[in-house]
């Protein structure tokens, strides 16, 4: 097992802390390191064990395990972690994991230089937050109880702010995720080490990176090339304006780089960057969730006017078109809804309930002129009821190759249809311009599939 | 009293609609009639009176009311409405609601000319939703128990579905609201009278308007010049690409106009334009909560790292500037708090609690080279704790002058600390783009004000 796996696969776990250390400003203290051993016992399904580090005192020993960990977790400050990590290389550990942060730059070094002397792999220091892993629970954060559903998005995140963001998202949603990775101070373990393992990791369907600065750009953008072409990544990149980026440089110790050159090599790797973390995970879902977008050609289907105009908006606006409906579509929808007018957006009518949706985008679907649909079901000033949601993600399902993404629109209609529907393949939205970009998205990624398969 | 004041402030009010009939595919139903009736009942401080029409038979007639009602609410299918149009008109009624849908062009007109004929407003047809005004708890919406609580924003939607999304927004956050109207047809009342009406309204801090399409254009740039100069007004306008404004010119009868005469026309009269329903009401919490920016300089006040650089980019393409601190700032900082890099962004690491997010926020709050602040207090990853959020509000009271908005970042972080804080001053946004922006809108409306304040 090489030691980027051993971060994520390990079959025995260390933690090292310590119940008396309490750092005034820093994250090492007793409760983090509590903590982190709660969530372990609790989610991970390999032999976890726990090294309390006491100052002066007798302690339990690396060497007195009954065997050795293949990965360690060390939230400990800085000159003890330095200390523990020496002796967890020198006992054959294959991947450490380095919590916390305020390393000095020569304790920095200390670190890198154990992982030249010795087969070690250390990803920090600074992560905060460490590795999840959902397919065998692992979990080094100290949120406790925060362990998202399985599902097929990893997370790649320098931060552990951004990362702790969007683990919340993902929890609070129930998106669903694979891995998760918190790459902090990157000495050893960076964004390559990382696309490489997911690459070749059959739970991850997309990847979300999170970062300010780029080492190894050559490197880097070789990966991601390599990966764009089964799997897509999507990127949202800190410290682009002059202010922010010098203090990326304090904040994690990396060269936040020109924007200008940043974008092109994104483009040129056929890396989706985004500009928030919304946005991040708006267009994960989406990419996890629904088939490519074939063609330009969308089609609304609401029970609403304005917000049907509003997405139409939206549509054009994100490099899409309306779709043309053939006469068929029209004939036959017509026949059945005399008073529908069957033009596009297609507004169904405010008292349209689940048959009304089910019939039309049963035929929509079919449509040839159809690449895609957003379908808008508000609840408010309408008939629809949330139970009502579930057909549309059974007509989309008769018709896999089109991709359907749905808006309830609004707060609290929003909450109740997303109740309904997340735990299906539809993506659902809060803005019509949210679900039109979530299409944009998954137009792009057909484009980029299509140049990966002529070269 | 006038028409239009009428529709916001009758003392009684008359709902005409009937338990019998149910339209195949359409509004009028005994269910819609029922449900409105029930708002009323139980909202409404005036007196309320109700007709149910019914084919055919006998029924309570309008001449039997005890007196002569002020505003009449119709809904009814579109031959029996405008008969019954023409009898409140007759008996002196001021001002009409039309909620239904679906009026031919001829019945568009027999209402049309009962305005010109009689001393009467209507608002409508195709309103669906009416009119809701906080202070005296008039709300003709058929969604049952959906009453905003009182609070500065205005809502003027020309479409129901739109409208219904702000109303769910605005009740689901309790973010407050003074007055909606939702004006439909627009066969007589427009944005134009209701812009006039709400200038004078003394609970409306701010206007936000959904149009799809604009009539007497050059009256209605000039009433919202007028308005501008007292109360800033944001608009989401439906139908700005070519399909969609085809759509809109069928969906309400009304002439969408082209986008780029629109938006210069929205730029002379200082009319703030905005791309979304979420974007329109995140504008106006930050109008109405907190003070204008009155300069570009802007502090970010982090506990983590990440966030806050992300922070510092939105900050910049709002077209603002990370504020330089002053000296004494950095001295009295780095004085309580050795440990801390006091740069802008400022980490008070993830740690960090009330008490130290209030001296640091009272000392840069205080620095002249800041004019306003972003504060993001993540829980994930952090030690902060939702109660810890009313410290935020508390400091900030403390300098009226200077805007500050929060950021907690992500899904459960965002409900804990909007929990907290939605009845407090601070708006609370779920990244840092939309803080950020909103310090951009609160810079452009003090730019508005120093305009107008000079001619």
């Amino acid at each position: 097992m090489s030691g980027v796996t051993a971060l994520f696969e390990p079959t025995s776990v260390v933690l090292l802390g310590s119940s008396e250390i309490q750092e005034v400003i820093g994250m090492a203290s007793p409760q983090l390191f509590i903590s982190v051993i709660h969530n372990m016992k609790k989610y991970f399904e390999g032999k976890t064990y726990v090294l309390d580090i006491k100052e002066g005192k007798d302690y339990k020993k690396l060497e007195e395990l009954p065997e050795t960990p293949e990965l360690a977790v060390i939230m400990l400050p800085p000159n003890v972690s330095v200390q523990q990590s020496e002796a967890c290389a020198k006992i054959g550990v294959k991947a450490l994991v380095a919590i916390t942060g305020g390393y000095k730059t020569s304790q920095r070094q200390q670190l890198k230089d154990l992982t030249n002397e010795y087969d070690i792999r250390i990803l920090g220091p600074n992560t905060i937050m460490g590795i999840i892993n959902t397919t065998n629970g692992l979990n080094t954060t100290f949120e406790r109880n925060m362990m998202p559903t399985r599902g097929g998005i990893s997370v790649v995140s320098q931060s552990g702010g951004v990362g702790a963001c969007l683990l919340d998202w993902i929890c609070f949603y129930k998106i669903g995720a694979a891995k998760f990775a918190f790459t902090g101070d990157k000495i050893d373990v960076n964004e390559v080490d990382l696309l490489r393992y997911l690459n070749k990791d059959p739970k991850t369907k997309a990847v979300c990176l999170y970062m300010e600065g780029i080492e190894n750009g050559r490197d880097f953008i070789e990966v991601a090339q390599d990966v764009v072409e089964s799997k897509p990544i999507l990127t949202l990149k800190g410290g682009v304006t002059e202010g922010a980026a010098q203090r990326a440089l304090s904040h994690t110790t990396s060269i936040a780089g020109s924007d200008t050159i940043v974008d092109a090599a994104f483009k040129k790797a056929g890396i989706i960057r985004v500009e928030n973390e919304e946005e991040l995970l708006n267009a994960a879902i989406a990419l996890v969730k629904q088939p490519i977008l074939g063609g330009d050609n969308i089609a609304v289907v609401s029970n609403v006017g304005g917000p049907a105009i509003l997405a139409a908006d939206a549509v054009v606006k994100n490099g899409l078109k309306l779709a043309n409906l053939a006469e068929d579509t029209k004939r036959r929808i017509g026949r059945q809804y005399p008073r529908l007018d069957v033009v596009n957006p297609i507004d169904l009518i405010a008292d349209a309930r689940a048959d009304r949706f089910t019939f039309v985008l049963d035929i929509v679907l079919s449509d040839p002129n159809v690449d895609g649909i957003v379908v808008i079901n508000m609840l408010k000033s309408c008939f629809f009821k949330p139970r009502d949601a579930v057909a549309i993600a059974e007509i989309s399902e008769k018709h896999p190759s089109k991709p359907v993404v749905d808006v309830p629109g609004g707060g609290e209609d929003f909450t109740y249809v997303h109740k309904i529907l997340q735990d299906t393949n539809i993506p659902v939205y809060n803005t019509p311009e949210k679900a039109a970009k979530a299409l944009g998205t998954l137009r792009r990624r057909h484009r980029t599939r299509a140049r990966t398969d002529e070269s």
